[in-house]
């Protein structure tokens, strides 16, 4: 398949991500940038932002630039852990995320996400780990070194 | 303030926890037991739920109930970190969460957070980590031994 | 192979686990128990154990055990991730090790580890993932349903 | 007190440190280098590099840059939580290890650290959460804006 744009896949956003709103501003195989625009709907008690969005958020952007990336190998990609660390908190305006990709193995990818507000300061981070697997639908495998 | 029951921290739920519909069944200072009907929107691409609901719930209950018990002491509880694995993915039936807390320090408060599908098994795990800070509104705190 | 005991396993223990001092106590593929008695070279500039030995023991173990079991499959254990958090120190006696399987998947097994210290309040806590990988001289996978 | 040297550090290591051999080559409040060679004994019983071994490593410089940052504020450091992902073996040569600050809070320090092999490819990445607290011996803390 042609790869899709960031456009393209905004579009086909269903579910949770509908829900939160998750915006992609770009996405490719090592590194996506993402957003949300915060409402009263996303916070937890305090008029934070729940933690809980940061995390979804997160777990969306890698997996979805991972599952992208290894379609056309016939293979699947599912979150395998999220960790996720709290530093400042976001009250108002746009979570902004920016996902880069530490590594790339035959069964895992890692991402690191960085969080940040409007004035560009680090509110969050999450280091994912997202499980490569064969798609059942996927045909045979290409062959692997 | 009295300790507030399950029914009564549901029915002031508001924001996101409203939004993904977090149901308080018990909650102590040491457990919580909390479960999310499935639905299609808090589904991932793959129709599975997404990863996000899960940490969202352990966000809210270790969160909740930290708040809840440290309240009295002019504290307050915020999250600090969340550690989630997935082992196995729901696809309906109900999110169960369980969870204990595995310590309670002065400024930090711990909790494992158990999360089974309708047949008990168990599809993911969380360690939250809770930070616990004076009140900015909470008076002198109480003296400490 | 015939299982090996916590006794077999302790002689064949060579490199790191000897340097800081691993000593299994019993060994399935479902928990646990190790201790490594405390002496100075195992402490951190304060007199206290050092974080990196609760994190090594953790490690070890449940590589050791997730490895023991899946050996006669023709596979292979390697830890993927080790999350650990420090609640108490320990400045001397024994740090014991209880290690409790949560999951047994295709491709990774996760454990939980506590640690506790001589009056048997818990002192750190790990979450371990062991990736599970077909052994290079493992010769054809058993097949599987 | 003035801010020591890297080589002022690594004279003054005792314990842990020295027994797997920890040699700073610098630190400063925002960024350490240091290393570890290869050897057998910090090994696991497959020949790979323990991965206690990185996890050891991470705790000790984040704490160490983190207790010598705070050290004339009356404060300490203690390390909190080590997340560690392990994504590629080292067997020998050195150990790289260069840590990051991610954020600097009033209680909590959040650092990065990416170990590489002599190839600099990344082979681990820990996350560390340390603690600050007031020193026992530290006298009143100084005012805070």
């Amino acid at each position: 398949m042609a790869i899709p744009s960031a456009d393209q896949i905004n579009g086909a956003l269903r579910g949770f991500d509908r829900l939160y709103g998750l915006q992609l501003l770009s996405c490719s195989d090592s590194e996506v940038r993402a957003q949300v625009i915060v409402r009263e709907e996303l916070k937890q008690p305090a008029g934070l932002v729940h933690g809980g969005v940061y995390a979804s958020i997160a777990e969306s952007v890698a997996s979805l630039a991972t599952a992208v990336a290894v379609f056309d190998r016939g293979e699947m990609a599912m979150g395998m852990s999220n960790s996720t660390s709290f530093l400042r908190p976001i009250t108002d305006g746009i979570v902004h995320a920016h996902a880069t990709r530490l590594h790339r193995g035959r069964t895992t990818w890692v991402w690191d996400v960085r969080f940040s507000d409007d004035d560009d300061r680090t509110c969050a981070v999450t280091r994912m780990t997202i499980a490569v697997r064969p798609r059942p639908d996927g045909g045979p495998p290409p062959a692997r070194s």
